[in-house]
């Protein structure tokens, strides 16, 4: 972390008072870590978000360097802030006013990490660019074309407990939800856990399907603006947050195709459902199998179909068929 | 079952050349069951399904009714149809060309079923009645209206191994797989695992969220039409559909709340997730909590937002804000 000072901006309506630039970063959740910004519950702040190699990988990159990742550097989070009043018991209200996206990316299979690491256990990496202005689908090799979302994977605040704690799980606290659909207009709230909140931002996609299931979505930096708001002695066990409107309505319009796994535990069945997924794209579109798999991770969505009927659970793999058609 | 002979219709395209009424109906799963109809590949069939209490629930019932449920007469299927010339290794393709529902319909926390079994112990039965041609959403109480979207909950072919199988969980041949999207246009491909496949279908649901967390949904009789073909020697390890357009318009036009579950299990996120939303629901709408329960599980989705940020996932599940707004 530097001590660049935050940058400060006219205090008009909308518009951000503060920026946060990437440098003012931390690895890992800590409430001894000092605050880079205080700001009154209100306040609209603006983060400049590294992607999540944290500088490791650029447009220029080769798979050999997705195998040199240095873990100690990964999933960067920009902040942390302050939150004037903030006290253990509150909830942290998130309002994701805008995202502004760089045009370049990552997806990377990095050995040991994603739901099927012990099929795929070679590194790969496919970059993508993209119109930051438009928002146009974006190239994916000869194949097709994935839709973008803009949103944060990780939106947190300091764990109570002391000490360091990775940035890899979420919490709840938040932390590293990757929850796709956490993007421009969404309220999130995030449980409290000690004064002053220290909320951090970082791991911006621009697209990802629930499940995340290669380990990586399409990683991009970007510039988000929020607000920070206050809910006093609201304790609640988990984040929750309101969409403003669908959130699937710019990738649905051709239906999916859809891949099931059945049986008595959820994550056999989750593996089960994106194996067949990767080998049904891999088998009709001569996609080599990690490519499926990758893409799968950047457009293909998780869903629990019935957890219920005892003692076999259904779980199916969604992939928008608007992609590759 | 009985012996009441199949209806044949004229044989003129995309019509039904047979019909079979619910009696001719099975509980369980047997390859020795035998059929009630053999067709040729591409024949259309249409079928009477009976709600899932087999006719012991009706539109007069009350929540006493609930607590005497026989769990022996649970789930009738209509069928069995022979398919000529499947054989293992085969996949049955089953296109839905057609629901026609009707019009009432039942949803029940039944004690000892359902994700939260444990935390809502007693009956409880919510009744619906809705217009079978509109199909316009269903009155639920003084709280809101359903979006309804008619299919299928078990649909699915003889298992291979000897014997009387449950029909409550399904498998990889199919069976009660609840998955809400086996809707009007949908192609799915069950694997064959004995001659003549052995088809049957039952359990239809005028609406279910992904999930069917309190273990009913708006259990509703319907006929089904529906086309029968194969692709033969294509073995697969699980079924697979493809649907002809988006799955949630009908529901998803003003976003959706969303709670979280977070934690090393997904069986436990899950919970975690839904018993949030049954939390929120019954604080911010004065609703009793098993109304909420029974309200998620009709049109309320579990989605795996991430399933590989070791050793946490997130389970979300997603409340449409159009049913209660």
């Amino acid at each position: 972390m530097t001590t660049t000072p935050a940058h400060v901006h006219s205090a008009t309506c909308g518009c951000p008072r503060h920026t946060i630039h990437h440098a003012q970063s931390h690895h890992g959740w800590d409430r001894a870590l000092p605050p880079v910004l205080h700001v009154a519950p209100g306040e609209v702040v603006e983060f400049e978000v590294a992607e999540a190699s944290g500088g490791q990988l650029s447009p220029q990159s080769s798979v050999d360097d997705v195998g040199r990742l240095d873990f100690g550097r990964i999933n960067p989070v920009t902040g942390p802030v302050f939150v004037d009043g903030a006290e253990p018991g509150d909830l942290l209200k998130v309002t994701l006013l805008s995202f502004e996206p760089s045009g370049w990316g990552w997806t990377a299979n990095i050995p040991g990490f994603g739901l099927l690491a012990d099929e795929f256990e070679a590194p790969a990496l496919q970059l993508w660019s993209y119109d930051p202005a438009t928002l146009a689908p974006a190239l994916f090799g000869a194949w097709g074309r994935v839709p973008l979302k803009p949103f944060a994977g990780t939106l947190g605040v300091a764990p109570a407990a002391p000490g360091l704690h990775s940035i890899v799980p979420p919490r709840r606290v938040g932390g590293n939800l990757d929850v796709r659909d956490l993007a421009a207009g969404v309220e999130l709230y995030l449980p409290v856990e000690v004064s002053g909140a220290l909320f951090s931002i970082g791991d911006t996609h621009a697209a990802q399907g629930d499940g995340e299931v290669c380990g990586t979505a399409i990683e991009s930096p970007m510039k988000v603006a929020l607000r920070l708001d206050l809910v006093k002695d609201r304790p609640q066990a988990f984040p929750h947050f309101v969409t403003p409107g669908p959130v699937t309505r710019h990738l649905d319009a051709r239906g999916y195709e859809v891949t099931m796994g059945i049986g008595p535990d959820l994550m056999a069945a989750a593996r089960a459902a994106v194996r067949g997924m990767v080998e049904r794209l891999a088998a009709r579109h001569g996609m080599p199998p990690v490519q499926a798999y990758l893409l799968c991770s950047v457009c293909g969505d998780l869903r629990i179909s019935e957890i219920v009927d005892l003692p076999n659970w259904t779980v199916s793999f969604y992939f928008p068929r608007v992609v590759l058609e």
